[in-house]
């Protein structure tokens, strides 16, 4: 039974065609993860590249082939780096090689995992169970999986505003509130927080920032008497945001102190634990983030400190009600069926923004099952050792200054040699991390601590070995020596 | 140079055995997706699966094999459906070969795609600048991918509210606005969008649904009058939301009488064209889309009609400054640098709600190169002709009726036979529907038209042939022969 000669589709001529191409392509990738450590850490784009991917539209196809050997020419060169053992830049992991193989057989499957009764369903609901139990939520409790933090972040302040805000602000908005909203948490919270804040109508002023303490800690007594104040000036404080994991130095609030306030105040209470939340699967460091299991909201990330590969971001909320209630819409086209591919009980999409939702969740229930949770326990206690491994070499290094305590997995450091002067230490110490990626050695980023500029290395990486942390500090010694004895207005 | 033994990763302790895993799961993804016209549409998920898929968190390694062979038994038997060739339902592309094994090429480099000097970042501004064109949106427009269409509304609908309301709303909030703001589109508007103005803070009242004529397009005069009352009710009207392409019937509402409008009333202009928009590529249906081109903003999906595995949707924006302005935020710590990974120009966590952003450009280029825009032209157009096909079936039928006209690639209709109670019409139906998909004939959905259910077909699928819709319509005739015939509550 075949169809018409003048009907035409996507599906390749040759399967086996195709099927020669994949074995090439994983063939590929699996060599270009194994020879990983042998490259560069970065390299820049070259103008070649920038042209290939400069071009006129398609009119014509190339074949499956040709798109394959320009992504090998053009793109795969040329990675963001953090697949390799000394990327620590922004907070970023490094993927794993069975996660990107089931990223393949999520889209070969190719569903919409909105709702309806089919298999991803039921594994994106596996992999909320299994987060609920990591973070010690109750049972009962719901969650979704989502592009990642930023995301996590405004789905769990969405949940917030609607649930606390004591009337319906999904119909009137937030201009029918009886008095401005307020939100709080410390000066070193994410921007995601901001953007959230921002997109969900508040304003930002709206975000009240508590200074922090040397430890980059909120300042609670602070955060609280901002509360009173609001109060007393008639404002209608609505939300607490602490952090499990400051981006800046991994600083973690006093979160049992925070669910105190939140409770005796009567406000939403969200943990941005991006990464930081996952320190709970080490048994030493979970004492630290007491507290985090009674937020009401949590957002946190599995392509972070779990090394799933983009995009895997989640919000569990304590209460499933508050968090349907913010977001299910059921018109006649979406009506949930008794039975068929329209009917079973999850609907994910009355849990968040999206609508269309692909099949994330495969790749962390695959990855969960492949390594088990133990072994993702001792990683990331791993990279906290690594970090005080850094941590020492930074102390015992004459040339170099550490500029943040390392509670987490997180080191702020400057080269800072001989010289006195901040704005020329700052100076060299941009230029010197701007080497120190393009001589391919490793990737730190940076971050503002006190007004000084800071080479920040954060630790989310299973490839990374303590060795790399020596050759970091061996590079950023000689490159700072180099850049500090350089003559003035020398290239 | 290997690390000390007390260090452990993720990497495979056998990359050629994760390679032949690999292998096999080439081999078993491009069977099931050659195989797929021989299996049913859809089948439900057995109890087996299910509490395959309510286990204890994994504690100890399973390992990658136990992980795919787990996949195999209990997911990828039960997908939705949608890369079958009778699978209609909702409006949800179809994916290719090609574009799943994108999927583990783009997880494999892992980049973030939210700024940086790296590949992915030109890839995806590559396939920007096509869509820019495919659209005819000028030079210098900007665009972002984003998760689908919900998320490509509340892009356009963020950068609308910011951008027109006179004031800075990112500081301020809604609540500071001098007057309700309100926005209009049809009452046949997708439910994304309802969400999108909640998620905003304007509050679903805000949101004005003028009614439809017997086409279901807007009724354009009654949406001028409810802006001039609104305005003379001293509200201050914000967006006008046209349709290309409705949910329900595939509706083009008059497009450029609606930019005429919103350019007379200073209002921003958004076109929903989830998947109708890209009847711009047949040169007979693009006129019937003519004055998209002059929208403020555009979302659209390419895992829609341009069969592109999940996830991938796009919003265009006319300005890019009004783009960036909505969603830039830049802290110390996310610093654009001058060189190094840190480098480069495209920061497009600058241009929505993501920081963190997956890969998904990958698989749109390599899938406009390996097949050409003209062949996804071609595509396009046979789905809206096996739609009229489908309606010529229906209307040829004495059992069958059609429910709406069929102006793009979506047929609604019902079985009637000799019944003339509406409730019983209705409820035979929805029994008929949900038996088509249980049987695996094939997976529509249902619209609700003027209060009757309707059997509804949208197609999106290149593996469709018109012998798929002769199939249909036999088995729903069958089908409502036996639910007709049946004695009243006989099972």
């Amino acid at each position: 039974m075949t169809g018409p000669r003048d009907e035409e589709g996507l599906d390749p001529e040759s399967w086996d065609a195709m099927r020669a191409l994949g074995h090439r392509m994983v063939d590929d990738m699996m060599g270009y993860l194994e020879q990983v450590r042998d490259r560069p850490a970065w390299q820049p784009v070259p103008d070649s590249a920038k042209a290939a991917l400069d071009r006129p539209l398609p009119r014509l196809p190339e074949g499956a082939e040709q798109a394959y050997a320009d992504f090998v020419t053009h793109v795969l060169p040329y990675p963001l780096g953090n697949i390799h053992p000394r990327f620590w830049g922004w907070v970023i992991g490094t993927g794993t090689p069975l996660g990107a193989l089931a990223e393949m057989l999520g889209a070969t499957m190719n569903p919409n995992v909105g709702g309806g009764d089919h298999g991803a369903n039921y594994v994106e609901r596996q992999v909320l169970e299994w987060c609920r139990e990591l973070f010690g939520f109750p049972a009962g409790a719901s969650g979704i999986l989502v592009s990642g933090g930023s995301m996590a972040n405004l789905v769990g302040l969405a949940v917030a505003r609607n649930e606390v805000a004591g009337y319906d602000v999904r119909r009137l908005g937030v201009a029918a509130a009886p008095a401005p909203f307020t939100l709080y948490g410390s000066a070193e919270m994410h921007s995601s927080v901001q953007k959230a804040v921002e997109l969900l109508g508040f304003g930002s002023e709206a975000l009240r920032l508590a200074p922090v303490n040397a430890a980059f800690e909120v300042d609670v007594e602070a955060l609280e008497r901002m509360i009173a104040e609001d109060r007393a000036a008639g404002r209608r404080p609505l939300c607490i945001i602490g952090n499990a994991g400051t981006v800046n130095t991994g600083a973690i609030d006093d979160l049992a102190r925070l669910a105190d306030i939140a409770a005796r105040e009567r406000l939403w209470y969200h943990v941005d634990g991006a990464f930081g939340s996952l320190a709970v699967l080490d048994p030493e460091l979970a004492p630290r983030l007491a507290g985090m299991e009674r937020a009401d909201s949590l957002a946190f990330d599995l392509h972070k400190w779990l090394y799933v590969p983009y995009e895997a971001g989640c919000t569990l909320v304590r209460r499933a009600a508050a968090h349907r209630d913010t977001f299910s819409l059921t018109p006649g086209y979406l009506a949930h069926a008794e039975r068929g591919a329209a009917g079973g009980e999850l609907w994910f999409s009355d849990y968040g923004i999206q609508l269309s939702r692909g099949f994330r969740a495969l790749k962390v229930w695959m990855s969960f099952k492949e390594h088990g949770i133990d072994r993702y326990a001792r990683l990331v206690r791993q990279n906290v050792d690594q970090a005080r491994y850094l941590e020492r070499l930074v102390e015992n290094s004459p040339a170099l200054e550490l500029l943040a305590p390392v509670p987490l997995n997180i080191v702020c450091f400057r080269y800072r040699g001989a010289l006195r002067d901040e704005a020329a230490i700052d100076a060299l110490n941009r230029e010197l991390l701007m080497q120190v990626h393009e001589r391919g050695i490793a990737v730190p980023s940076n971050a503002t601590l006190h007004g000084r500029f800071a080479i920040r290395v954060a630790i989310t990486n299973h490839r990374s070995r303590r060795e790399d942390f020596d050759l970091l500090v061996r590079e950023v010694e000689a490159i700072g020596r180099e850049l500090e004895t350089r003559p003035a207005g020398a290239p």
